[in-house]
């Protein structure tokens, strides 16, 4: 199994969290956003939206979108449940997570560290986006106030998926401080056995 | 099973029609998001999140999220695959629609429809998506010049998730007729046993 990402991804993140979750190994290729190199004619053959994280099966077989790849490796685990309402649910805050919270989040911690010249036009796209950030943790707030975990009471694919850019929300300069229920389910996921740090490639 | 969601809704009408396809009565609540009836104290109430379309089970459970509910109605028939990979490659396709279709496509045709003033700053926003969104029908038209549905080799979820905003991205102003693939595909899913266009509510 190898798998194509940009260690500075939340997106990429999500694999490799999974992956040390499991205990799988796998080999990792890493790409460079900020050069391009999802955009070469090698990786666009492999992936024609030209984005990370991509898993390259033995066989050959290719898949990408991060939360699909979640389903995939999480198929069959204690990570992804089997009732289909819960398994619906599981899926909804992922879906939740690529919509509202993600463009929000991961955009603008992504001009941020990524030294993008902020235009007017994106200042004020930052401002709507930082908007839209506080109302998807509103929500995840509220959600978390009532249950240790996003759905089916456990530790789910949902979770990893919301961590990954939930956790360096900072870093787009979002402050966490309001939000008491999102903070202390961060600290239940940073516990799970078999934790890994953004930071953390390969294995 | 009762469905709250809005007559002009794409999201909506994902849930419409595979509950046509499946033959599945239901009772049909329309709000209105132009009139802020997604955002009353009684609707928060059933989905924080304030949006529709959301799905009400008899027994009283709530589901949101468009694409979490055609998988949750899906689950066990013909539309969606039991295979892992396949299944996670349905998933796949749902998530780019979330992520790299929908925001582009559908937000500038709900901007257009709805009266919305178009502002020098939306007016920059609406180039952008129209330029994502031309790139989203270019790896859509890339994928269905190699085959007759987006995964699975049949029709599952994932081309009911991406038809709904598709076959009315001309209300946006895009122009579908370089991409070929993609509109031969739109007459497939059209000709579906069971079909209802965008204008069907309720059963």
């Amino acid at each position: 199994m190898r798998l194509y990402d940009d260690p500075c991804s939340g997106n990429g993140y999500k694999v490799r969290l999974i992956l040390a979750l499991l205990g799988r190994a796998y080999d990792y290729v890493p790409l460079d956003i900020d050069k391009a190199e999802t955009r070469t004619p090698g990786f666009l053959a492999k992936n024609p939206n030209g984005r990370i994280p991509l898993l390259e099966l033995d066989d050959g077989r290719l898949l990408p979108e991060s939360n699909a790849i979640l389903h995939y490796l999480a198929d069959g685990t204690p990570f992804l449940p089997v009732d289909p309402f819960a398994h619906a649910q599981v899926l909804q805050w992922m879906f939740f997570e690529q919509y509202s919270h993600e463009p929000n989040i991961a955009t603008v911690r992504f001009w941020l560290t990524h030294g993008v010249e902020m235009t007017p036009w994106l200042l004020e796209a930052a401002e709507r986006k930082r908007a839209g950030g506080y109302a998807a943790l509103g929500v995840m707030d509220a959600h978390l106030s009532q249950g240790r975990f996003f759905a089916a009471d456990a530790f789910t694919i949902a979770d990893i998926a919301l961590y990954a850019y939930t956790h360096v929300a900072h870093e787009g300069g979002y402050d966490l401080s309001g939000y008491p229920a999102v903070t202390a389910w961060l600290d239940r996921v940073s516990a799970q056995p078999g934790y890994v740090p953004i930071t953390a490639v390969g294995r």
